[in-house]
């Protein structure tokens, strides 16, 4: 039996990526996606999400949270918050979502094994880690085991751009074939700007200098 | 400084017992709790939890989350589906919601941090199992290293009951004076009948089996 893969998709760069890289794995037929409206500045990424999804032939579903603004608060939901210009150096920046990769990965589980499916495939990456303890390689590790326990099933996690940094991300979205889609269908700035964004929030910066260091890499 | 304790309490006998477990541990000011309403069958249950809070000085928040039933379909929360009057041989009980004590002690876990509490307390038991994977012991401690990695915090998560059998945790009651409070204000029916409830659910049939074991224990 062929496996099938849940790729945890936002619509920005990195999840995006992972669906590209799911699709060249498991086969399109075989890869759905779920994206989280959980009440975020910027509900536009779900429509990138499902466009992007639609001409990929890959099924797309979204799944409303509004319980994880909720319960935190932070500068993501919050249009009371404003989000921080520079990372502060003592702690977690302002758009921490309190859990949310803990939840989104739950949800996720929980709506795989109801079909069938077993690997899920979430883009988080512990090279451009920012202090977000759910985005580091040992909280997915663990949290792969208490799916399994919880649930009494194997699920597979996939982090494929776990230990990329950005330029590696980029180099990975061109051996795809999927770049110019990554460039310009995304969103991935917290202003809501779709493709290379507002270029100046933090988001935004990495994006940019990562794509930068890409193309020096690769030799343009 | 004091440790203070959350406590998810569906109003039924086991979550109620630790309830007052807790405040006999934390004292009534340290304790809190929370309650989830996800469409299940008797959200009564969330009124006997409001009540018996109230009456001992606790506070309570209920958290609402369909979520849980647009995830799953289960006994529990669909009204087109009958519960089991015994328990399948091969399988789980038809009243299991996938998932369901992974996200009560999520969101537990998220409420408790932004509220500067670390002990989580919840009234799962691995001795009357019924095949609930995630009421196992395993589980539960695979689930506080998670949330302790997802969150970077000190979460401890206590389980008085989990390896009581019913009888015993009426013996719990007993001793912490609140044997009258759990027998009549308590809603474990799946039928939604209050105090000894309908006699002939699975839940009501263990409740009384449990019940009178612990007097011919204690010698009545």
């Amino acid at each position: 039996m062929e496996r099938k893969a849940l790729v945890v998709l936002s619509g920005g760069q990195d999840s995006t990526t992972c669906l590209f890289w799911s699709i060249k794995k498991y086969k399109a037929e075989n890869v759905y996606a779920v994206g989280f409206d959980y009440g975020q500045r910027h509900r536009k990424e779900l429509l990138c999400a499902e466009k992007i999804c639609k001409n990929a032939g890959v099924g797309f579903e979204v799944i409303k949270t509004p319980i994880i603004n909720e319960l935190s608060a932070n500068a993501l939901t919050r249009e009371d918050i404003q989000v921080d210009k520079q990372k502060p150096e003592d702690s977690t920046p302002n758009t921490l979502v309190e859990g949310r990769n803990l939840l989104f990965l739950s949800y996720a589980a929980i709506f795989a094994k109801t079909h069938n499916i077993t690997d899920l495939v979430t883009g988080v990456c512990e090279t451009d880690f920012s202090g977000y303890p759910d985005c580091r390689d040992i909280f997915i590790k663990s949290l792969n085991v208490t799916l399994n326990l919880a649930m009494d099933y194997n699920f597979v996690i996939h982090t494929p751009l776990m230990w990329l940094d950005k330029a590696d991300t980029w180099a990975l979205a061109d051996s795809l074939g999927v770049l110019d889609i990554i460039k310009n269908e995304t969103l991935t700035c917290y202003n809501g700007i779709i493709g290379d964004g507002c270029g100046e929030c933090p988001s935004c910066f990495l994006r940019r200098r990562g794509y930068e260091e890409f193309l020096k890499r690769k030799g343009n």
